[in-house]
Parts: structure tokens; C-alpha cells; sequence
């Protein structure tokens, strides 16, 4: 059987170096290897930002054109819209006949949002979610989801209904695996733990150099170092962070630098710009060839969405079968 | 705007003398006076019956037969089938967005069963079935709902889910009026205050004469009545219940009969018994002419279900819009 792989993204803001270490790095990587199916989460942003339709409008495209500068090929990667899938909400609805309430409050991420306002206030179609990430991952048989630490808990939910799933009806739905992503999370200019755009410390994957060298100069570093001779600790400062993160075969003369204050922080913000300008200047000429047009943005988008619509269809073709719920000869309808 | 009328009943089991005065003959006649959707709930049955797939399929034109057998005329109603519906689930997902736990498990009959196995323990999808049954009515904008006074705080719970959406996003969905019935539930033949299928005191709509008969000759009486003379308590008596239900123009005669001991109980069993013969006997009738045509009967699912399938599309197609959803022009697709 050919591998699988699905990602995706809540379509709620633009995609930032975040993005790309934490993910879009690695699909580029993965579209080489396996076949690959890249999807614009836009019900799913619906379940938390259900009031505000412009913002999923507005940025569908823009988040296609963030896959598409990162490196996602749409000849490699079939990249789709969520809410052009009705056969996911209707997985969702047979799947969640069996998934107990318990079962989805006990999912760490329900868990933290019911604690902070009580599982009564959470709205029903977020206690699902996990549900429906069952049904992303099932109506195109997946077979590899690359998740991070926090996102097994779901995973492993998605897992347990497939094999529900197959010893209740028949065994049509594949079981898929995690792919582990050791990357760390990338801190944010300002120090903090994760780069957000919300927190304004994102640098977005459509800066322009300008863009790069303002957020670099002003992001913080170690406050202990006044003047160059200070001795620096680099573990603390983001720019060694991103170091790491883009040129890690420089890391330890970085380290040297800063420890022994042998380089100013304004030379080691340089190395760094220097170094996001080079991977970020060949995504933006990717973005300007597809921004400048956006029929061709358009057709990836409805042939993407096409080719997974044809899938969907032949799985929940399955689905009724297994489920006893084909009533007519396909012909018939 | 013309009203229309929509009902439907869970695919669990053959329909019977309890489901016929308690809807099915109202329906008979609403069909008469408004445009009419009559629905074969399989996707709600499976929320308590996902573990028995032969049940609901085996089911499903049976039921169909008993529609057509009561009365219920597809050249007036539209008969489909929930399943064949995609649009349906995504309108529940879409609903689900924006209730609250708290608002379902509200809902007196979420609120009892909780009450019996705990919050925790309810599946998913039954804690969201009113969720659901807003959509069953919302995708076809249905004006009218008969319902008996225990469903009234669903149809509340419907008609705010429909507010609410028209609020967040455009106000293309139509607020159900509830049809109050008065029609008190018909008692089983065992004297239980429901007829029920399972409990075996109910009395089938496709019963032949002889099946009448046996029943009612088994149905419990007043056990005070041994000898004809005996004085009786009509008001205790299911067979009393009957003639007030298929023949309520005899009843004062019946209770005084009953009461001063001039009838006795076979002769008052007789009675019903030719009643229920003259009311079954062409339901009978149109049912074997149907049996007869499995093709008939198919087709006219079909052709309900395709009507329904079509207007689930436009409003889509309009919520869609709503929700700015809806990224390409239709004929992109
Ligand atoms: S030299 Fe580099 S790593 Fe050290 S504190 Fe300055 S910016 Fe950070
Ligand atoms: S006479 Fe009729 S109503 Fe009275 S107890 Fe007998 S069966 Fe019941």
C-alpha cells in the first residue's frame, strides 16, 4: 500500500517561520516520499472563531499562497478545503454515535479548555473535534499523520475509533500512524516560548528583508550584555534559538561568541537576518509568481479539492456499504 | 411562502396502531393541506441502535410500506431517507459550532438520560441529536412541525439554533411553528400506558384480521368484571381506550354498557375488534399492492429522496454563502 500522508492548518492567520520549522519543512520533505494530501482546516477554525466569517474567507487563499512559497508542490501534494468535503461531516456524525462524552472530555486539550470554563460552557462542536479529526484523517485513508507530542492524545482517539469503526461494521478504515516531530517549538522575538502572530512575534513567511531585519534588530536578547565584552547566555536569547534552528552547523561558534563576548549582538542578529533572507527570498519570489496569479491558485485549490472529493466519495461508498446504509444500486440514484 | 409540513420517524421497528393515531393519521391529512416531507430517520436510529445495521436496513421499507399502507400518499408527501442526505450532517457540524454543552444537556430528554448514566457516559453524537433534528428541519426550511408536548423543547431548541444562525450570519433559515397535537398517547394492549413494539402490546399496522383479533381478545380488561352483570371502570380498560380512539361517537354507549353491566366484555372486545378489521383492512390492501412492487416502492424513495437532495442543495448553497463559504463560483466545481 502507497503511504499516506495528511497535514493541515486551521485557516485563522497567515503561516510564519513557526509554521515552517515546526511543519512545512517537513512536508516539503515528506511530498518526495509519500503521497501527500495538505488540507485548509476551515471548519475546523470554525470551532473557534465561528463569528467571524471574513477572517476564514480571507485567509484561504492567503494560506494557500503560504504553502505554496514554503515549498508544498501542488504536483507532489493535493491541497484541499475541508468544508468541500461533506462526507467528512458525515463521517463525524456515524463516528460520533459510539464516542462517549467521557472519552472526549478526558482529551487533554478539552481537558484544559473545560477547566478553565467548565466542560457546560464549551460549545458541543468543539467536545467534537477530535472527532472530526477522525474523520479528516479516515475519509482519505491516511496512513501517516505527522503530529507533534501534544496532538498523540488525538491521534490516538482517531486510532481508537478506526478500530471501533472496523469491528462494529467492517474493516474499511486504515489505522493511521504517527510520524513523531521531535522539532522543538520556536520561540517568539520577544522572548516568548512560541511564535504567534497574535503576540506580534512572528516573523510571517511573506516579509520582506526589510520585514526580517526590523523584527531581528528589535528582538530581545540577553539583557546581560551591555557591551560586546559581556559575557553572553545564549540558551536564554532567541536569536540563538534561531540559530539553531536555521544554520545549526554554526551553533557552536555562535555559542563561542556569545559566551566569551567576542561578538556583539548586532553581528550575530546579522548571520541570522543574513540567513532568513536566503531561505525566505526564494519563498517570496514563490509568492509573487502565484499572488501575481490567482486563477492558478484558484485551479490548485479546485483540483486539489477535486481529486479528495473523488476519494471521499469512493471511501463513504465503503462506509454505507459496511454500515449497511446502501440502500439503491449507485446506478439508481 | 407556502407552508411545509415535515415528520419522520426513527427507523427502529414497524410502525403501529400507537404511531398511527399519534401522527401517521394526522399526516394523512396534513398531506391535504400543506407541501409535506416525510422523513425514514436512519442516521437517528443509529444514535441508540449503531451496533444493529441489519435492524435499521431491514427496516427501512417496511416503514416505507406502513406509510403507504396508512395513507401516506407519495403523489402529496415526500418520502426520503435521512442517510442519503449529506447535507444534513454538514448542517449539524455547522450548528454545532455555536451550542453550548449546557444547552443540550438541558433538554429534558438528554437531562433524564444523563440522570440514569451519568453526563459522561451519553455517546457523542446522542448528546447532540438536537442539534441534528435542527438540521433535519432547517435543510428543507420546513414551517410546521407537529409535535406532541414532550418534543416541544427540542423544537424551541431548533428554533434558536435557526435565530442564532441567522443572527451570526444571514437570515436565510426559517423558524419552525410547532403543531401542537393533542392526541394522547394510545395505551398497550396489556393495559402499559405506551404501545410498544418491543413491550408486545401493540398492534402492527400490517396485522392481518386474525392478528386483530387475537390481540384484542388477549388485551387485558377491567379484572373486576368477571361476570357480564359485574359493574365495570371503563376508564382502566384499554379496550375503552380503543373506542375512544377509533370510534369515539359509540363511547357514552359503550361506558354506560360497561358501567351497568349490560355488555359484557367479549361483546365490547367484538366491537373494537370489527373497528380496527375496517380501519386496517384497506391499509392492508394498499400495502400488499406495494409489497407486490419492490420497484414501485424503491422508486418512490428515489424520487423522494432526489426531491429532498435537491432543495438540501440550494439551501446549502445558501448557507454556504452565508457563512462565506463558498470560495468559487459553482460552476467552477
Ligand atoms: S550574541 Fe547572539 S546569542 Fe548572544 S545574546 Fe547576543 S544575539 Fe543572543
Ligand atoms: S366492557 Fe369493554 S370497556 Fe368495560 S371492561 Fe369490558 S372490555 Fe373494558
Amino acid at each position: 500500500m502507497t503511504e499516506r500522508v495528511l497535514t493541515g492548518d486551521r485557516v485563522t492567520g497567515k503561516l510564519h517561520l513557526g509554521h515552517y520549522v515546526g511543519s512545512l519543512q517537513n512536508r516539503v520533505h515528506l511530498q518526495e516520499e509519500y503521497e501527500s494530501f495538505v488540507f485548509l482546516a476551515d471548519v475546523q477554525a470554525l470551532t473557534t472563531h465561528f463569528e467571524q466569517k471574513d477572517l476564514i474567507r480571507s485567509h484561504i487563499r492567503e494560506m494557500t499562497l503560504d504553502y505554496l512559497s514554503a515549498g508544498i508542490d501542488p504536483e507532489k501534494s493535493t491541497i484541499f478545503i475541508q468544508s468541500m468535503i461533506p462526507e467528512i461531516a458525515e463521517l463525524t456524525i456515524y463516528f460520533s454515535m459510539f464516542v462517549s462524552v467521557n472519552s472526549l472530555r478526558h482529551n487533554p486539550t478539552i481537558k484544559a479548555e473545560a477547566k478553565g470554563r467548565g466542560l457546560d460552557e464549551l460549545y458541543y462542536g468543539f467536545l467534537g473535534y477530535p472527532v472530526s479529526q477522525a474523520a479528516d484523517i479516515t475519509f482519505c485513508k491516511a496512513t501517516i499523520i505527522p503530529v507533534g507530542d501534544d496532538q498523540l492524545p488525538h491521534l490516538e482517539l482517531a486510532r481508537r475509533i478506526v478500530r471501533r469503526f472496523n469491528e462494529l461494521y467492517q474493516p474499511i478504515l486504515v489505522e493511521p500512524q504517527a510520524l513523531i516531530s521531535n522539532t522543538p517549538r520556536l520561540v517568539g522575538t520577544d522572548g516568548n516560548a512560541k511564535m504567534s502572530k497574535s503576540l506580534g512575534n512572528a516573523i510571517a513567511l511573506d516579509s520582506t528583508a526589510e520585514d526580517i531585519a526590523y523584527k531581528i534588530k528589535r528582538a530581545v536578547t540577553d539583557p546581560a550584555r551591555v557591551h560586546k565584552s559581556d559575557p553572553g547566555h545564549p540558551e536564554i536569547c532567541p536569536i540563538y534559538a534561531y540559530h539553531g534552528a536555521f544554520r545549526p552547523e554554526h551553533l557552536p561558534e555562535i555559542r563561542e561568541g556569545c559566551e566569551r563576548g567576542t561578538m556583539g549582538c548586532s553581528a550575530c542578529k546579522e548571520r541570522i537576518t543574513m540567513a532568513l533572507e536566503q531561505l525566505i527570498a526564494p519563498m517570496r519570489e514563490r509568492r509573487a509568481y502565484y499572488a501575481a496569479r490567482p486563477q492558478l491558485v484558484d485551479d490548485i485549490l479546485i483540483t486539489g479539492t477535486k481529486h479528495a472529493q473523488g476519494i471521499a466519495k469512493e471511501t463513504m461508498k465503503e462506509v454505507r456499504e459496511a454500515m449497511k446504509l446502501d440502500y439503491f444500486s449507485p446506478s439508481a440514484m
